[in-house]
């Protein structure tokens, strides 16, 4: 939902769009903005004088996270990110900061966002000092959800990781991959993420005053600790498939060589059987107890060779 | 083939080479050269005092995207893609661009420049005002017809992926190879063509007007994006080629064990009837149903043996 | 256990938290805090003007190292380790060092701290004059702490290549797994604390004086050291995972071969006592001793086939 | 053979070693030295004033490519490749050049030098304007020399592709491996080489005008694309080598397999034989054709198998 | 053993440490110490002023190799290599450089130190113009002294190539582990090594002459091309390991896939040897020669067998 806010003295007011854009040149406003076609967007903020190509990039979504400078206002993408479906997924989240105004580009409703909203209500300062403190805000919000993430990531892990030891586990093939390829699409993100809020940090941008400098080295630090854990996991998830490829191979063969040590104790039984049925007399057949007799020596010869194998550690 | 246009005033109108190198004196003009060897060529643009070297790079095809800066002019090599043959092909495109004239020289049809002929037409500003704008448009596109690709490569990858857990599929080497080597040709692309786009954005070049640059960097970031989707598709294959060949593997083992577990079910009937073959009466065969008694006793024998290698979770 | 430590003159003495912060106008104080939630840090430390961010960071345990430069004093995040469980752990240790005062933060006992308590009773020269000397010794314990867990590592390593030799050893993967997981957390650890000393032998910190630099040149020698040996490490439990990998499956087909070895010498007995079993008179069997005859017979055959079994080094 | 070249006003003439040295003082001249030890050159050269440790470098072989910088002359090692037995060989040529004297020094004859001594008797001016452009020629010829190796060694990964997927070829490792040796050492040379050429078309170096640059850097551009070219064929040799690899354990696996199928078949041949040799009488044997029955049933159990096993796509 | 000279106007004499120590003030010296603890060696060197730090790193034994600036004199470490049970052992050796003085400090005799005191005898000229020369001809001796063992890397993995292919060499994998280990101790040892020999080529040192500079950059030269071969032998190493793996695991197959052979062989004699045995009189045994009759059907079954094997090249 698109909501606008106007800091008007030390308190704040909601407004609509219009509102919000004609008071930017004396107040501070923050235009948040859920969906809305080019024109429609260019029509709102005309204004405010943004480069159409900041528009244009806001409207699509398949941009990398970055900032642009352009002089009086920056343009910066980010990537919020969420556990959907067993695996992570990435909502873009574009911000123009200005001197006066903050504006906010969404397709669907964000969290970070929210808590931005809430946040207000309940503590004006956060836009009545610039939009600089309410950037702060969201950014931080932002980097927060990603931790939730990290910690799903290492428990589905460890469970992966206990299955493959776990004989009696089915195939994990698919849900491994599933896995890596939503890493693999999350890492794509906070790589450049990571170089995005470093140049917050590093570069001068006239819209974000010099004593915010440490609270974005704050962040960070955070983002930064999530790309090294997501390296670690990509690494941890690799050796995972490759331990299920083989345990799912090794258990096979463990099969495999359980029925034929059943074989090889077949084997003597089959000689056995096959000697006695010889064309000839055996002398101990003329005794009473035929049965007592030849299941005895089978019996002797299945025991005889388990006792074998087992020594050889054959088993 | 060859088609020139030379910006008259507002309106653009086309020209043989000859009126088009004498025009660009005075006017701007866009010499698109397909084909031609070096005399030709180089014949064609002697008025407009080109490096003997870059007419000898235009004409071979075998260069890496790359900027050099000569001065008045800057030459530019880049390569648009196509899918052919269930693969990427690629093809060259070399730019001259000075402040006055745009020359391209390509060996076949080649779509960004197809679309600028038509874009033209319609637009006539995209060259009355130099050639940086013409210039901006044929990358827009060619850059553009990098984004299906992507989407083929994604779907091919995810295709090859279902068919490595599809039990009935055959085998898959030579198309993942097919797609792989494919892929390794557009990277070896991508990568340079990423610097030669950034050197565009980055670098002083005198035809190329500074408030061009945010354009630039857009396809930058497009570029970019591609690069970051190739290195992701190209884990992604050797996982699916790995997987590949443990899968055909595994398949193969599954199968010997399924004819081991016959085996298994066989052998105490050998046993059983080799044991009765024995040569000595059995008391059990006097009476009546020998067929009855025997063929029970097998059986019993054969569902005894399931039931002992269900339990073991061995079948 | 919170300690503190004033320098009054060429002597230590113990104090309380307030005593120390008060005293750190004009003496060399030591506050050593452990554990403490945010408010009540912020509290006891409000004299010293510690930004809100420094105090935020130190209370939370999920930081990388780093180093912040804050002017009139510097924030350094360090982790000391230690061999818990089977593999090496890790504990943050938060240090500010000011002109006149060194506050150390860590959330359980930790031994280089331990170690610098003990130091400062002999040695007071340590805190007297400023409170970098302190600084160094601390990062002098936790850097040779790391020492020993190396060598636990590489001593771990060379027991696992053994075993993976041994055919007598029960499977290690999940023992290989958890070292292989404990070294990459210390990775993730060792990378960003070597940069951190860097910093501090390189940079410029007003706490920091200039004749320290070697001393810490020296930590970060040996750091970097630990560093190269993990690195070295990684690879070779890289190997040993997939040795042991191929180990298991080798040592599970060498038994199936064994088996089928066995089998084939079976086969000829299995022949050639059905031959006799056909249902005809051979006039071998006429003879007197039909036993002495075919057991001769079979064990020629099972001698003859372990014959050539050995001379085609198939055995 | 060592050849030497003096340019006397617009054309060549050879002359002895002595000679070409004497001249150096006032004409452009070219020494082409074949052989020959350290004193020997030393003395030849010692007019030229050229530093011991050229001269030591120049006469032994095992250099990387690089450029050394002495002021008035530098002195380049570079490496030309050729196809000798399968696989690339490397072969050293240094280079000292000064303003007015060009030192090529080779242990064998090489073909990009025997190409300059051509050209050369073709072409005076190559030597005329000072050593600059014979550099150039050198360097060109040298390096085009790369390119039907590159192809050669496309051939033959295209080759040893296709070998793997025909069931019927030789194991291949060994020819695998060689090449890989090979390519690995070409790699060792290409990657320094492009380096040094970079240097070459960078740094200011006294006896290489401005204007050749553009030349260089053309040289520059084929140089990297050999190592493109390179490393996506290393890329590909190893996938060939890994499998090669599965793909003969598959192949052995398969026939395995196929063995497996036949003994799954003649199970029940052996299990209804020896049924019906049981000790007691069949009434179906008192009927008159007792081979045809039993040939009958044998042959409808065998096909029944076959029949199963098509069906479940275990054959 | 402890050797020390001082250079005396154009001759060198052999002295005690104090005497050197003493003389350093006016004459060049070079002090080399073998072994000796922190104390001792602290007292030996007091009168040179050496930073304590410095004492203390020559004394242990783990450092890296490094080159520290203290101002007048500078400190280097350095390791050589010799072969030592069958795979590369490393020894470290501290350098201190200062105008007049030379120290060097190794536990152990050391073959470049050695080489330096048979070489000063015979050339004094070594140490009279300073140590800096002296320092050259160590660090020569101590990097041509890395040559033969590249040699013997390169002949030892040459080896176990040719023993992957060969079918009856013995499992060889702890020879190719212990191979691995060694190259990269040394690989941990050559990297840094490179980057303190590029120091001194690069930095400024007072002890150190500028016309030193091109001879410690052709050192560099060497150590850099050792450095790349290593690269290349690791790579190499890998691939054999892998390899042998494989190889070890197919050889097993290839020998079960020979037993099958011979079972499938067996399995038609064991059908028609059991037909024969059903109960039922043959018309076929009636005639005379029930033997050859039977012997003849067996062979049959079993050639038919072979060249059906043969011919789908099963065999």
């Amino acid at each position: 939902m698109t909501r606008c806010w106007i800091a008007d003295g030390g308190s704040v007011r909601e407004a609509s769009v219009a509102e919000a854009v004609a008071a930017s040149k004396t107040m501070n406003v923050w235009i948040d903005l859920e969906g809305g076609d080019e024109p429609t967007v260019t029509e709102m903020l005309r204004p405010l004088a943004i480069h159409p190509l900041v528009i244009d990039d806001m409207v699509t979504e398949v941009n990398r996270p970055k900032v642009d400078n352009y002089g009086d206002y920056i343009y910066v993408v980010l990537h919020s990110a969420r556990w959907e479906e067993a695996r992570p997924s990435i909502r873009e989240l574009d911000i123009v900061v200005g001197r006066t105004f903050l504006i906010t580009y969404h397709d669907a409703p964000t969290r970070s966002v929210d808590a931005a909203h809430e946040a207000l209500v309940r503590r004006a300062s956060l836009l009545c000092d610039g939009p600089a403190e309410l950037l702060h805000f969201i950014l931080d919000v932002l980097v927060d959800n990603y931790l939730p993430i990290m910690e799903r990531l290492a428990t589905e892990i460890d469970e992966l990781e206990d299955l493959v030891f776990d004989p009696h586990s089915p195939p994990n093939h698919a849900r491994i991959i599933r896995l890596k390829r939503g890493m693999s699409a999350l890492r794509r993100i906070v790589g450049p993420q990571r170089d995005t809020v470093l140049a917050l940090t590093r570069d001068e941008f006239k819209p974000i005053p010099a004593n915010m400098r440490p609270y974005l080295r704050d962040i960070y630090d955070r983002i930064a600790r999530v790309q090294d854990l997501l390296d670690s996991y990509r690494d941890e998830i690799a050796t995972v498939l490759e331990l299920h490829v083989s345990m799912v191979s090794n258990r096979l063969n463990e099969v495999i060589k359980r029925l034929t040590v059943i074989a090889t104790i077949g084997l003597p039984l089959t000689v056995v059987t096959s000697y006695y049925g010889m064309n000839f007399e055996f002398p101990e057949y003329k005794s009473g107890h035929p049965h007592v007799f030849s299941l005895g020596l089978l019996a002797l010869s299945a025991l005889a060779t388990m006792w074998y194998l087992k020594r050889r550690h054959w088993d």
